[in-house]
């Protein structure tokens, strides 16, 4: 128990601590906090109080601006880090609670923060890792017969995406323009992006020194350049990555944004919500195959609020344990040809779908390609309308806490007016 | 002409001048330097010296360990920049000329250089904007009947490839592991790539001021947001490629290493070899569509020298006016969705073939997949081997002189012992 009192329905408890990248009205430079209930505490204000065989050399981390050159360090500084945050935070613990002169300088309020991106992504790469997803989009996309992929369950399907356009939590995004082609028609037209979508994702942050061009990290070493995780929303332009697609795979059709949430929950405090993997067949080949139990039980759901309303109406539930590739399997594949890591990188799952049509993680899936309409309060949805907010939340129950990601949330801008 | 003396053959007589990062044994600090015969003029050491309306204000770019400072300027920068330049290295003008202690500062031989990667690149994309290489390739990947898609004429197809492993000439390129699956197979199996490929490109990097997540970058103003260009070798793995890309593209087919050229050669260096655009049919749509030529006239070359051998063995010859998309266009199409740019993004040709076999940009179409032999030297090949070095030229011809691009090279190591 911490002396911040944290509410019973709280996603930041002192069994999580995530860390993101704040800055306030009185003082706009950013900085690096750690949620604590309602509050943030500031570490670069406490950094020195941090200390320990790993950490006290690098305390400095705790002034930059982004997570890069914390996550760098690797895990034993990232556990220790954690349990010295546990023990200052705690109530019986009397450095930080008793010094208020000291705490009122550490603390703000989240209501007062501004959240910007946890780190500077070097790299961003998003996997197709929820067969049913894999599956449903197969179908939609290219008929039953095809619909997976015979590569799909033998590897951890990704693509590289775009970096420039990961953005943080709150950000607005414009619907775009693009080149799209109906069935029926001989020639492609250039418009507006008609079937907007979003897509529930989760992502990994890398962490541990930067790889070496060349390198392979083993598949019993991926943890340790695993830092933390984030929701993920891979907004999507069904109707031109349609066109767009075959051969190279989606480009413009997601590269206009995709938001993560601002707060980086690690895999220390994700420890305790680890479960069997899924069984897979056939059998992994063995640099993919690992035993330890590396599934993760967190609750999703997607909300939409529509414009102008002040409620969210849930359109999916479902699961992180959907996932077939664990996010170790994920980074070995990544790295088994030689491909160089940094601190910062992003790997996104792939949308995570559930076997029921309410767990779906995407409107595509949803409507089943608009065939269908999805309840929204009192309207209906088949793709996304401007004026909507898209709402992604996720968390692990504990015993009688949970872990929780915040949200992960971003309103539909009208497309821009062209000028030319 | 210069006061540096500058050989006929030379890629960097004064019409030139392109920009790269250098460091040497005596001063390993990496430091941006100008081409100019076989020497380099350190900016650095002259940065005061270059002035004007435009850059007086910002000589600190010079400063920099990366040109990327000096791209986000823009273009009457540049512009300003190579006046001052090729005014200071002309042999009518004596402040440099006639300075000895500062040109023994100054200048550099390139040959006490290491060059370095000119930018640090945030993202990169690769386009595939040669028809005749998507055509070969599609032929051999999927047969006549789909071997050029119908989006490609309609759109410049790209995908965003991984930048952390894009490295400089001369960076060796160790043979991938991964997963391949032969035709008659029933699984794939894992090894070390068997079909090991080059593919000759070009590459532009970004220029101007960073542009704002939703900012479309219309098509007459494309040509302000392309500073300069590289020879590019996007190292391939056909047999990993092949197995894995279906649906998303390639990734880890490629994204063991990517090779260019150190020289950026600006486009106020190549104005003078912009040529007539191919005619496009069907006819571009309008926010794609330009008259004014932005086709280049550059020979390219790729050559082979086995392991042991002191004979470099032309396989290609090509030109890069063989593109179909101009770079305005691949520009112009990637912010249409609002995509954001910055300065030191790198985007990518795609592999550049001409129309007979000996033009081919790729191993894959050289050896049309392996069914014919490949002269190299004595020996031949069908892909290369580990011990290949392959070697990348380019330049323009002018009238009494030419614009090159120097080399890009990478010799090809054995694959990685695995230790697990």
């Amino acid at each position: 128990m911490s002396f911040i009192e944290v509410a019973a329905d709280s996603d930041f408890p002192i069994q999580n601590l995530p860390y993101g990248v704040f800055s306030t009205k009185s003082n706009p430079t950013k900085r690096i906090g750690v949620a604590i209930g309602d509050q943030i505490l500031d570490l670069s204000v406490v950094k020195e109080l941090i200390t320990g065989t790993h950490i006290s050399q690098h305390q400095d981390v705790f002034s930059q601006q982004t997570l890069n050159a914390f996550m760098a360090l690797g895990r034993p500084a990232w556990t220790e880090t954690r349990q010295v945050l546990q023990k200052l935070l705690c109530k019986d613990e009397a450095t930080l609670r008793e010094n208020i002169a000291l705490r009122e300088k550490a603390f703000v309020a989240q209501k007062d923060a501004t959240m910007h991106m946890p780190a500077e992504i070097g790299d961003y790469t998003d996997f197709y890792s929820s067969k049913q997803h894999a599956t449903n989009v197969g179908i939609m996309f290219r008929g039953k017969e095809n619909a997976l992929m015979p590569n799909w369950t033998w590897l951890p399907v990704g693509y590289h995406g775009r970096a420039s356009s990961v953005v943080v939590s709150g950000t607005p995004v414009r619907r775009p323009w693009g080149q799209t082609k109906a069935d029926e028609a001989k020639e492609p037209s250039f418009g507006t992006c008609k079937l907007l979508d979003f897509e529930l994702e989760m992502a990994f942050f890398v962490g541990g020194p930067p790889t070496v061009l060349g390198e392979i990290v083993p598949i019993n070493k991926a943890q340790d350049h695993i830092f933390g995780m984030v929701l993920m929303n891979d907004w999507s332009a069904r109707d031109i990555q349609k066109w767009e697609y075959v051969p190279l795979g989606p480009f413009l059709a997601k590269s206009f944004s995709t938001t993560i949430s601002p707060w980086v929950v690690t895999m220390d405090a994700l420890k305790p919500f680890f479960i069997e993997n899924p069984k897979q067949d056939p059998e992994a080949l063995p640099y993919l195959k690992h035993d330890d139990p590396y599934t993760l039980n967190i609750n999703l759901e997607v909300a939409i609020k529509p414009e102008g309303s002040s409620e969210e109406h849930t359109v999916s539930k479902t699961n992180f344990k959907n996932l077939y590739w664990t996010l170790k399997q994920q980074l070995a594949h990544h790295t088994i040809n030689g491909c160089n890591l940094r601190p910062g990188d992003l790997m996104g799952s792939g949308t995570v779908s559930g076997e029921d049509a309410g767990s779906y993680g995407s409107m595509l899936e949803l409507s089943w390609r608009g065939q269908n309409t999805v309840p929204v309060g009192d309207s209906t949805r088949k793709f996304l309308l401007d004026g909507d907010e898209v709402v992604l939340k996720g968390h692990c129950d504990g015993q009688s806490y949970r872990v929780g990601f915040g949200d992960c949330r971003g309103k539909v801008l009208p497309a821009a007016k062209l000028d030319f």
